[in-house]
């Protein structure tokens, strides 16, 4: 094996060139197995098994910055760098992680998990690069010569897929680095899909040249631009031809990146080393912004993943034989329930379209896509435009559902006030993965929702305690005349009452009468709450418990009522700052009568960590157990 | 004088053609003497008179619908549309909206105030037009004819500048709209430069193209290609020709556009209305996505704003004839402060750069970019990538401060949490026109900040009290080793104690030690917390008054402190939900003690009109008279 003896990029380096085929399906046969067991992203990282390889091959990390744009791909540069031994943690409580981590080693040279950053990032550092060198702090002896003296520098290199290039962010880094004249690389690593089928105009431009007849006709304008491409452009011309259709690229998709400041280069065959090493060597010597156009195949060199990389872009353990889920659960999730119920109202009420941001299978919109085509949009990794679009449909006359991740929501929270909230426009937010979304770790947990969502006016934000009570908010707010939010976890759905007194609008539900005490539950938070209620009634208590539905707006009866406690203990699933809890207790001080003593208990203000959803409520005290002993302490 | 009659996009229809130029004049003379009075957009405006009247010649609002991308040019579109009427009150409380308003008037199709929407709002629209008709919506008798059924039904147009192209937003939507091959005009409105200097590849791109040779080799391509174009195709390269250049745009900038989907039409003259009319006569009759580049000048007719057009963008009251500014107040800004400030620090620290995001004058770093061109950066339209590429400068080593619009900072909310913040990356925030920030109104007040700045984990958020404060904060943010914001309003700066006492991390301070009962400030609320000391004072009361300093990490001595009084008073100028005083409330209900009666006085849950901060402090009595009779009712 190996493998076993690679565990930095020098040794990489020492390598014969002959011996990298062999590494490169050692490396496929070491994802596969370890991420059988420990579940994580492998159809992304079995794509760039010889990209990875052949970067740290030419060049030289930690002083050259290589930045994984998302960064789920970046297995094989973990394993390179010397974290082969800890793959087992993967996704786990105190693991490996699963995106790059700048506090995990030298090598991760930019924090990454949500898409399209990259060429920010690296621009970013090129220029601070560029800054310091002007500043006398590089220790390269030839300051007198800029354009030796930069080759000697570091290099930043930004790693990016297509999918990530349907991001507005993206095409903002590309535009500033294109008028840079920086030294900075960008590696467009087209492995013609992103999650879901890939989708905008560019995408089908990219089919298109793909599987078109090459462009004879302008062959002797292209070989022209090569041959003024300097240092490595006449040599380059040979491999580009061995590629179907390159002409074409070079001058119409190669026009594009051209006319934005970039030098192209490609497209060259990503599972091919020494191509790509002749290709990365080429342009490290090029002197301003350089784009190298990466053909690669998801999934690549596993058959399950190969056929269905969507499936197997992240996924649980799984059977390595038969690429099927081993352990997991048969119980419907929240998706599930919300999916389902849509598809119910869908069929009744064809003013219902759906919208998603590359989340569609991830939000349960597979079935509304296959039924209702028409009434199905995936935009891309493109949140801000997903909502704006959604706001333009509601003003439209439609009834937009807006199916989207807490954490990626994020990224269009001027679009929900600008242009959602501020005209009090019928958008459904579903927003998914809220709370805890376990083992994708800190850029991925959802507890962020309720503190950047409340603030909003004219919002209306929901909590289901359980599945059917998902059913009945999701008709609420079909009915409802201006912009709602239902957020609810990535976890099994359960199911308490079957059908839930109904929704109405501002109302907290009691769930149980007591006395002294008060629990009052956000959401899916109510599991917990009962299993507290039952610890303390074993101990004697009687504590009430109120499910709060309505996060905004707030139940200020429910306020009302809470003043005849001595003590109440708000539980959320969310950061504590901005938080449901904040804002009842802004409301209960404004009531007139005695002041119980107050508590909230939700996450604290860090980054939460990766680990299972109950790993991580246990570790910051907001179990059953753990509340019940902040409750009543020993 | 025409002007007087065209109350209605009907009756200019009825206008002779030959009458227009006239009509132009008479509306250039009106905005001009209109705007010298109350202050609004002069530059832009006066760029599009002859496309606005074009526009409502040619298309049928409120039937067809236009949308005016960021909106501060929809003036003559306003004049036009019957609101000439009310232009005295342009901005002011209860005024005429600077911005497109759908409440004001039904010719507003969609709501605008912040950049690059308006294409991804337009094709929302026009997707919802389209899934109506096949619902059987639409009232035209064709039904069977789809091409010409679409024809009768609403056209939907968006008007994008160039500077808003600059933003991902426009790029996600002209990604989405290209392939959607729904009828959608997007209108390009080229004025060659967007509040700054223009900048980006793209823009650097068409500047050469508007100064360089003809591109005569390949001119038999794109008559090929005008060939080919449906219906308009041949009569309109007479007029493309015209204009200089035009060839080269069609074979590469037209490339881009039509590989991302869209028919290119253009450049056409902008200031041209036979032409503009005949392209746009051309164009309403093309099937799918098509955009028009007209080519416009800032400023256009009034001599001063021609060439001072980025003075001229956005300007209070001025003298006609000298273009000089009438009143207004000679006591430096906060912003004069902060740029004063920033100018002393980065002549002894070449770590420091700028960022900003086409905010770079109004933000005050004219100064820092005329002397350290190197180090400042305006990227454009391009609030995320701006946060990103900070984010990578810190990481390089350097000490970005990002100088932004609180109410623009929230299109990189994601931004700062993933990139900077989770980094936790020393980036400074200069948080500028935090708070009511007047005529602007709705979409510009900067009141959302504390509540989206405070959840996030690692983040320090200051508000100086006075100038002086606003300088020890700078200083302090710098030598602090993670992201600082600091958010300060669009005021006269006042000063207060010369220097203030040291800043000391997670401190507030003393202001006045009284006793019963304490105000707590929150930045420069402090003016009007002195107020109303001053007038509790003069009846007989003793009131504390403390200044927050930091509105992150809390100080929770004061908090402790705070226990001691009866009643507690926390004065912000920001949205009451997610803000200091709910943080505060928080803290103090975790002290030992006694609970006094809390009060939060800062804006309510709807979103804030236009007016000036004095006028909308009063209406939302946070003025000292409200606040005092508040605390001390009669």
């Amino acid at each position: 094996m190996l493998l076993e003896h690679i565990n930095s990029p020098k040794k990489l380096k020492r390598l014969p060139l002959q011996a990298l085929d062999t590494l490169a399906a050692e490396i496929r046969e070491f994802l596969v197995e370890s991420i059988a067991d420990t579940g994580g992203h492998l159809a992304s990282n079995l794509g760039v098994v010889e990209l990875t390889l052949a970067l740290h091959r030419v060049f030289n990390s930690p002083k050259d910055k290589i930045i994984w744009d998302v960064g789920h791909q970046s297995y094989i540069h973990k394993i390179i760098t010397g974290r082969k031994g800890r793959f087992h943690t993967l996704r786990k409580l105190d693991g490996l992680s699963g995106f790059p981590k700048p506090g995990e080693s030298e090598h991760d040279a930019f924090g990454t998990g949500h898409s399209s950053t990259s060429i920010s990032a690296a621009l970013g550092l090129a220029m601070a690069r560029d800054l310091r060198q002007n500043d006398g702090v590089c220790t390269c002896n030839k300051t007198n010569d800029k354009r030796n003296h930069c080759t000697k520098s570091e290099k930043v290199i930004a790693v990016i897929g297509d999918g990530s290039m349907t991001g507005g962010l993206a095409y903002e880094g590309l535009n500033n680095a294109g008028r840079s004249d920086t030294d900075i690389i960008v590696i467009l690593n087209d492995n013609q899909m992103s999650i879901c089928e890939n989708v905008g105009a560019i995408s089908r431009h990219l089919n298109a040249l793909r599987t078109g007849p090459v462009y004879l006709g302008a062959k002797q304008g292209v070989h022209s631009m090569l041959d003024k491409l300097p240092v490595v452009g006449p040599h380059l011309s040979g491999g580009i031809e061995s590629v179907k259709a390159s002409l074409k690229y070079l001058l119409l998709h190669g026009v594009l990146f051209e006319e934005m400041g970039f030098r192209y280069f490609g497209p060259v065959d990503g599972h091919n080393i020494p191509a790509l090493l002749k290709m990365l060597k080429g342009v490290k010597k090029i002197r301003g912004p350089v784009l190298v156009h990466v053909l690669t195949k998801k999934g690549k060199g596993y058959q399950s993943a190969e056929r269905s990389p969507t499936r197997f872009h992240g996924v649980g353990a799984f059977d390595v034989d038969t690429g099927r889920p081993t352990g997991g659960s048969a119980l419907p999730s929240y998706t599930d329930v919300f999916s389902n119920a849509l598809m119910r109202h869908a069929a009744t009420d064809d003013k219902i379209v759906a919208v998603t941001a590359a989340m569609g299978s991830g939000t349960g919109l597979t079935p509304f896509e296959k039924q209702y085509p028409k009434r199905f949009f995936d935009v891309g990794i493109a949140e801000g435009h997903a909502v704006t679009f959604a706001a333009g449909l509601a003003k439209g006359g439609l009834k937009p559902v807006v199916t989207m991740y807490a954490s990626f929501l994020q990224r269009a929270y001027d679009n929900v006030i600008h242009d959602v909230a501020l005209q009090n426009l019928p958008v459904i937010f579903a927003v998914d993965r809220a709370g805890i979304v376990g083992e994708d770790g800190e850029t991925h947990q959802g507890i962020y929702d309720l503190a950047y969502l409340c603030h909003i006016p004219n919002m209306t934000v929901l909590a289901p305690k359980d599945g059917p009570e998902l059913e009945a908010m999701l008709s609420y707010a079909l009915a409802h005349n201006g912009p709602v939010a239902i957020r609810y976890p990535r976890d099994t759905a359960v199911n308490y009452t079957g059908t839930p007194p109904p929704i109405t609008h501002g109302q907290s539900e009691t769930i149980r009468k007591g006395r002294g005490m008060a629990i009052v539950s956000v959401g899916t938070m109510m599991d917990t709450a009962r299993d507290v209620a039952a610890i303390l009634s074993n101990n004697g208590h009687d504590p009430s418990i109120y499910n709060a539905r309505f996060i905004k707006p707030l139940d200020t009866q429910l306020a009302s009522r809470l003043t005849k406690y001595d003590a109440v203990y708000v539980l959320e699933d969310a950061t504590r700052i901005g938080g449901y809890g904040s804002q009842l207790l802004d409301a209960l001080t404004a009531q007139a009568g005695p002041m119980p003593h107050f508590n909230i208990l939700a996450f604290p203000d860090t980054f939460i960590e990766a680990g299972s959803r109950t790993e991580l409520f246990k570790r910051h005290n907001l179990d059953a157990q753990s509340i019940a002993e902040f409750i009543t302490p020993k």
